[in-house]
């Protein structure tokens, strides 16, 4: 039997065919590729198909089907199994057959099963007949790892097992998801890309059942203001919500925003699909499902930016992994930048909600350790402005040049803010000019020059950025905890309120614009490996780390 | 209908099903992904089958193949289309009927056809029944724009249109296509997978046939001596070659090593589907041809490479385009080298048999120039070795600066040579240093600081490998030269001898070697996208050109 050692893992699909390319076992065949996996298909059923309808179906006989599915088990060795279009009741019964006398019978581990249960073709058109219902219910869902219904999918199920309900809410979602639960299969999926939901629905459910796990998708994550500035709709526009609930007891919810497109042709094969390849490649289930509806998601990103009039897969395989990354859409503005932050999230936490930024927000923070900070932060921007003169020296373009430039007057005029400051503070241009540097100065002065000096123009716009960018989500986060009702920072009296207007100011928040503009043409550009992603990743890291040590120097003074 | 604006070109596949995956429109639908096109699928008739061999088939009612094709013509705007295996008569008549009906008959233009004549699996099971030959022959191929067929498809084909021959030469493929021709398609390839061929029967067959045009892939390109030292064998291997004949009158024979893999099912699948995935991407058919051969070879390299039980399409698919440059195996020790210099070969062609090559070989090179030469050489060194001491500079591994270092001092021994030379031609250590520096000189050694200075690590590499691989070359093509017999080449009381001498002797040689390790390790651990591909071909023109511009100088002299 072919190993798979050294090679990509082999998922089996077992459904229909479409001519037309966007859904059924070519759908995928695409996805199962897309996450490096080898695929082996059965087919089920043929279908005449297009992006207008279905305009014919002719099912392959039960006995071809089990043929099939012994060529494959019989060579190969399969690591996860999917199940789309059965269409009738023989071919069901004849799948699960197989399975039982191939897997089960014989007392050998079945390779996971994902069952997607194709009732209905977007277009109307029925793609399992009802007498096949008793079959998938009681002989497929008890071998079944997951079943992935959507809304339709999910009522006609539960009408079949006797319960009769609309699902038209959050709450019906998860009686549904409990009630399914029970027909048999280990977990549940049941997706809500036919509902439309809120943040208000998602935060109520949340309060409602603490053990629910929530994972949030997309510009959800904490320590993110930075990228909703002028985009108001991202917080409050409509979420896709899918629940899963396991026989284990596990509860998740999964939120992210809800695209307008039309490019959602083939989506439940391409979600069923990508779990059933996050499965062979050895994630539990509830990370498969996070990885795979995120694919998905990214999929019809990606087909409604290239303005497709076909399906997501049109794009989807076409698309180099990293490509997704910088794919910018009307509900993604700055996916690159998304990904550094949400890649580094416990550092950049630490390092936006800072002891120091605390205190200074409250307004209680000893003068002694600010005046520390801000001469130490002066000595640091000469570093940072000569970095700026080193991507200069750097660049290919007279933009690029121009642009480095200008970021070099910025800073000049942020310095005078640092000797206002001072003298404020009773300390003399003299005395700022003569502090000696403080060792976590130097070190990430000099790493900036470092890596300007080691690497290309990418690695040092990196280290550049995090420390613009981290600068303007420091003071967005004072800005946005200042307006809470009852906040605890105090804006009135407070002896740093010139600092916060500065950093969540217009001007300090155009140059955040401008820099994250740089950064996703950047990656844009030349969308990266996962090689020279890890590469500037390490290096946005290592300055939010840098940047927390400047501040855990001026709080920790003796 | 849906635009193919903004969007990859779309193919079809009319063909079997393959249940494992590795051939038939599984193996089409991989094809046309993997070259940017979105694949559309018509299914002729199903197969239980897997890599031991072919279990069943079970063909589909032409009336429902018809059908297919009318979802996807309806609705789809295709740019080319592939048939596959169609089993028999009547599912072979349906596919011209359709095509006729849809295109011909209505005076619309018809996409490219690339018809891969299946008739037998390599496990011996028939594909294509006997009394389904006339409907192929007359029905389908005189709506070709290529027919496709293997050594014992031909055969075959031959043998019902009443010639009876068996393929075993050169000559006989030659014969072969030319009879093929007469049955209608706009062009034919005869497929010589199945024969060994040598280089002498292709000398032979281009002597004797002027008409012919040569297309040589992999290794036999000119100046690549250098990847070529130790391995005798890629000048004498066996060789695969393909015979492509047209109604317009072009006559094309493509050669390439053969590969020893048992990673072939499947292989005349993807060759025709990638055949059609180029022309519907707009590339003329000898084009689409080379493009594709040497797309189907880098897979079964790929897959011998893996080593890897199953097909090469367990492989193809999943690695990125570039990432096959970066690839080493067997018959292709120095994939990435070979394609820079392969992208480069018009200016790297005039470097290495430049003027004053020829003339310093010959042994009749003026002295002045010589030592003009060797100056500037001298000069240019100092360069040189600072460009290492910055790669040292910006070097993350200690490994990387010691190789950086050793290079400096292989440096520092080099320039002991040039001391040497001018010593014997009566210059001066003083007046070597003295020597006013060279607008072409400066011109180079400036280049190599700035791509230091600019570029990351991988770009320097590409500047200092162009140099030290270009001299590599040079000494090889004069000894290669001077091994011929009559050669112009004189070595006896040549003045030029030692330096000669120098850079095809061991020493310099192994630094070559050595650097080939470099490159090649650098691209394989982070295989380039095309962009990046670009700038480290550029610097590596770019070089290439200056070196050039070096003994331009050192020739014109007044």
């Amino acid at each position: 039997m072919p190993q798979s050692k050294n090679m990509s893992p082999i998922v089996l699909t077992i459904a229909g065919t479409d001519s037309s390319g966007g859904a059924g076992i070519q759908a995928d065949l695409k996805t199962f590729a897309a996450h490096g996996c080898y695929g082996a298909s059965v087919v089920a059923a043929l279908t005449a198909q297009n992006t207008t309808g279905v305009q014919d179906v002719l099912p392959v006989p039960a006995a071809f089907v089990q043929k099939q599915m012994d060529s494959v088990f019989d060579d190969l060795e399969v690591k996860a199994i999917k199940t789309g279009m059965l269409f009738d009741a023989s071919i069901t019964k004849g799948v699960v057959e197989s399975l039982k006398t191939r897997f089960t019978d014989k007392g050998v581990a079945q390779p996971p099963l994902i069952c997607d249960p194709v009732c209905v073709s977007t277009s109307g058109h029925t793609l399992l007949q009802e007498h096949a219902l008793e079959e998938m219910t009681s002989g497929l869902f008890p071998l079944a790892t997951l079943i992935t219904p959507n809304k339709s999918e999910a009522e006609l199920l539960l009408k079949y097992s006797g319960t009769t309900m609309e699902i038209t809410s959050l709450e019906d979602m998860l009686t549904s998801a409990e009630k399914l639960l029970s027909l048999g299969s280990k977990a549940v999926l049941v997706k809500g890309g036919h509902l439309e939901s809120t943040m208000d629905d998602v935060t109520r459910i949340w309060e409602a059942h603490p053990e629910i796990r929530a994972i949030k998708q997309g510009l959800f994550d904490d320590n993110m203001e930075i990228l909703l500035v002028g985009h108001p709709k991202y917080r409050t526009g409509p979420l896709v919500v899918d629940v899963l609930f396991s026989q284990g007891g596990e509860k998740v919810v999964l939120t992210r925003p809800k695209i307008n497109s039309s490019s959602t042709h083939g989506t439940g094969c391409t979600l069923s699909s990508a779990i059933a390849s996050e499965l062979a490649r050895g994630a539990s289930l509830t990370d498969a499902v996070e990885c795979a509806t995120a694919y998905t998601h990214r999929g019809i990103l990606a087909a409604e930016a290239i303005g497709s009039m076909l399906t997501l897969h049109l794009t989807t395989i076409y698309i180099p992994l990293a490509d997704y990354t910088t794919r910018r859409s009307s509900t993604d503005p700055y996916p690159f930048t998304r990904m550094l932050i949400a890649r580094t999230s416990q550092i950049w936490k630490q390092y936006v909600e800072h002891e120091f930024v605390k205190q200074l927000g409250k307004g209680v923070l000893n003068r002694t350790n600010f005046i520390y900070f801000i001469k130490q932060d002066y000595l640091y921007l000469k570093y940072y402005a000569r970095a700026y003169g080193l991507l200069a020296a750097k660049s290919a373009t007279f933009p690029e040049i121009q642009s480095a430039t200008e970021t070099i007057l910025n800073v000049l005029h942020e310095i005078g803010n640092h000797t206002d400051y001072c003298a404020k503070f009773g300390i003399s241009k003299q005395e700022l000019e003569s502090t000696p540097e403080a060792t976590s100065t130097t070190a990430y002065g000099a790493y900036l020059i470092d890596v300007g000096l080691q690497g290309d123009v990418a690695k040092l716009v990196m280290a550049a950025m995090a420390c613009l960018l981290g600068y303007g989500e420091v003071g967005l986060w004072l800005k946005k905890e200042s307006q809470r009702p009852n906040s605890w920072v105090v804006m009135e009296g407070n002896p740093y309120k010139q600092w916060m207007d500065e950093y969540s100011g217009e001007m300090y928040q155009n140059a955040v614009r401008t820099g994250l503009e740089t950064i996703e043409k950047l990656a844009a550009a030349d969308p990266p490996s996962l090689v020279r992603f890890e590469e500037w990743r390490t290096v946005w890291e290592r300055c939010t780390r840098l940047e927390k040590g400047f501040w855990d120097a001026a709080m920790n003074l003796n």
